[in-house]
């Protein structure tokens, strides 16, 4: 058995030996085949660089082939040791990491306590969109699903790494992650490595498109057993799909959807799940746990950012600063009933109210989530499936994602009110306080009065629903604002520097 | 000076001797001119009935005029005698009452601890509208407001003694409830019966009309001294004009609009004042204080009802059951903004935001109330003048009013859920549990699932908004209910007795 050192390059945008920053360098070795090479053997490499030295797991892929995968901080030259059980040889040697290629700006990082950015400095505002397992639908849909995202403002998207069995979710997945059969059993120990590169595939293509990877790795929707497969399958689980696709920037780990319905598992269980990423991941990829009910407790100090659903049956968004407040964490509200007609009530509230729900979170400095769940398309339904999106919504998340982009800074802060006064907007701030963004939600005032003595300020009046922005030209002292007296309006002032 | 013993008739629709039940009967009497009969003189009447005794104070009315009012609350034969210090003399006499004529049910009560009826025990499902200061506008303008409320669906309208300032309310009432004037002074002690005259003409036309007078003692928005008067001054006022309507059986006392605005009283000025209501009004009238920000403590047990203004940003009505597990009073919110335009944040939602709001309230056990805001009808804002209504609500509460006025007993009761599970509806039951209303609000399920076991149940689908009434005919076991999938359906069941 030798060491070859072959690099594999057919899933990942990386050269050789010259990857760029943020990019993915991958190894692939050949190795021990007997006994169970998933469980029996180990192959590890250590990355080091002057700024860095990280030491990570890699993975059986099947057929003999054992691979570690590395996504490097730095740039400049790497050096790579690559050892372990699954082969009495090592492997060593360098490679050359290239300044990040245009729309690579890293991965996401929590920013200034509640926001996003990207590890180069740009913003990341969030709009996420949910489709559970887009990727086991058929190759057609996915393709479907991708062109879909590719046209939309949708910068991360909610998946489950398991098939789902729910409602309209009842056929089975081109191929399981385990070897076995839900007859026959399934044998934990054993992984299918087809099963994950389709995956990757798909977190790749992803990737491309700058979209964000919201990996959900539990869920209770199942009736294959892998929300209930006990601690040691559950570890092994979480390790093997970390040693897999923690490379990639793109990823997030979301440890469950609905985390309260997997009924066998307990906080302690969570906890330990929890320490199994925090053990294997080196990147610190973003971490957050997803609730039906009760919130788990998201001042733990492995979540990064709240990943929630609301729990009331009328407010959502509108709670987004009380929740700053709370857990000192990004607010991000996954689940707040998605676009559509289904009979669920997670499920069937109009675009509007949805286009409303986003406002309300970003002028308090948080991020809302988009679902679809329109019935009458052949019970192919976005938020499981993906496919197309026939909704209101996502042409207005175009345009909030516009208004995101000139926001100086990394976000909004919401502005605190002394009074009751204008007790029908809420208005968001940015950090250096040039920027502010009043939105008046179903409100209908026909006119505002502003007072900003000397300064000078930049006025626009946006129409969140129609798309328009309104110039008022540059204001000062006593002005007032003419509305049109309509819903889901917003008035946007920029300071002029002077 | 004698004792005429004349009975007045010109106001009120009793005839001399005879009274119809819950109507009023009032006598009037020239008494001393000398001195300030307003303070000097007092007069009262004793009315006797085999089931009721009653003492009442009467007023001086000018011009050597002493009235006193009587509503009898059974049939048959009252003796009365009149005396006090007006006259040396006293007169007596009885009159008959006679049973109520149609559509006169009484005085509106407490019912079922949060609900409301007619002493004659006819449900009184309220839908209050307000306009402060109508009674205070051209006749021309009262006029035109006395038919719009003739076409509506209100049962009940809020509106203050005094005149009002405040934006759009810049004009001078026709004349003044006390002698003096703005520039010299007012003498707090001598009233000005004109004024009070013609209130009482506005109440009597009210009442004509099936519409509760819910009269705002004191408010805040004043430019004349009549919100701050001092504790003397102002329990006189008290006495004088209970004295004066409190047998009207349409009235309600509410004690003050935005009591917390009126700064220089304290919660001993209100109790003090509230403590005057019940000591002089022996019919019990139903009594109310109503906020801008904090609540009044309504647990308080002179309050009949909870008089409320929202408090939140977004929720108003969705708090009603809530607020009856806390307060055990009827919940009636009379502020939970307008419908209209206008700059004020408590004046410019949608037809369609303030009619869901109703909803919310009715299928919970509450009450909401009404008022538009609506600019641009040479500043004639029903709110406060009366006059036409342009909004897209009062239709609909002529829709509501229909629906209300089937349920069995006088009113709904939130039915409490166990579950998560359909969280996009509420539901309303009767106290029979034979009647049950779902609501949706701006969840739009395409169908819903039933399973009433052997019982029958007569279904139909309401479009809350579209102001239709879909019948399903009578269902049984397990059944579905195809819905529209729009916003402000409602379903109702109605059992089917064997």
């Amino acid at each position: 058995m030798g060491c070859r050192g072959r690099m594999v390059t057919d899933m990942v945008q990386n050269k050789t030996e010259q990857v760029e920053r943020w990019g993915m360098f991958e190894i692939a070795l050949t190795g021990r085949t007997d006994g169970n090479p998933f469980t029996d053997c180990e192959i590890r490499g250590r990355f080091t660089h002057p700024c860095q030295e990280v030491e990570v797991s890699g993975f059986y892929d099947g057929e003999g082939v054992y691979k570690v995968r590395f996504m490097p901080s730095f740039e400049g030259e790497y050096r790579y040791e690559i050892s372990g059980s699954f082969s009495d040889e090592t492997a060593a040697g360098s490679f050359t990491v290239t300044p990040p290629s245009a729309g690579n700006h890293g991965p996401v990082r929590v920013a200034d306590t509640y926001h996003f950015a990207y590890e180069d400095g740009t913003a990341h505002y969030s709009i996420g969109t949910t489709c559970y397992v887009w990727h086991l639908q058929s190759e057609e849909l996915q393709e479907q699903t991708l062109e879909t995202l590719r046209e939309s403002a949708f910068n991360k998207i909610r998946f489950c790494v398991f098939p789902k069995h729910y409602d309209y979710n009842h056929n089975e997945p081109f191929c399981y992650p385990f070897e076995g059969s839900r007859e026959s059993g399934w044998d934990f120990t054993r992984f299918n490595p087809a099963y994950f590169r389709h995956l990757e595939r798909r977190i790749a293509d992803l990737q491309a498109l700058g979209i964000e990877a919201d990996i959900i790795m539990l869920h209770p929707y199942d009736r294959w057993g892998f929300s209930d497969m006990g601690a040691e399958n559950d570890d092994r689980y979480f390790k093997y799909l970390i040693a897999r696709v923690a490379a990639f920037r793109n990823v997030w780990w979301a440890l469950a959807n609905e985390y309260d319905l997997l009924k066998a598992k307990t906080v302690a269980d969570w906890e330990r799940l929890a320490g199994v990423i925090c053990e294997n991941d080196p990147y610190g990829r973003l971490r957050s746990i997803h609730n039906c009910i009760p919130f788990y407790d998201h001042t733990r100090p492995w979540i990064t950012h709240c990943s929630l659903q609301r729990q009331d049956l009328h407010l959502s968004t509108e709670l987004t600063a009380d929740l700053r407040t709370r857990y000192k964490k990004p607010i991000v509200w996954d689940e707040i009933c998605y676009e559509g007609n289904i009979n669920w009530c997670w499920g069937n509230i109009s675009g509007q109210e949805l286009v409303r729900r986003f406002w309300e979170a970003a002028v308090r400095g948080g991020y809302a989530g988009h679902g679809e769940t329109y019935l009458g398309h052949d019970d192919v339904l976005w938020w499981s499936h993906g496919g197309k999106l026939y909704g209101d919504c996502p042409a207005r998340l175009k345009f909030l994602q516009k208004i995101y982009a000139e926001i100086p800074g990394c976000g909004l802060s919401p502005m605190v009110k002394r009074y009751w006064y204008n007790f029908d907007e809420t208005c968001g701030v940015s950090k250096d306080e040039s920027y502010k963004l009043y939105y008046f939600s179903w409100f209908r005032p026909s006119f505002r009065d502003f007072d900003f003595g000397e300064e000078k300020w930049e006025v626009a009046v946006l129409d969140t629903w129609e798309m328009t922005e309104t110039s008022l030209g540059v204001q000062t002292g006593k002005f007032r604002v003419p509305l049109p007296g309509k819903e889901y309006i917003a008035i946007r002032l920029r300071k002029i520097s002077c």
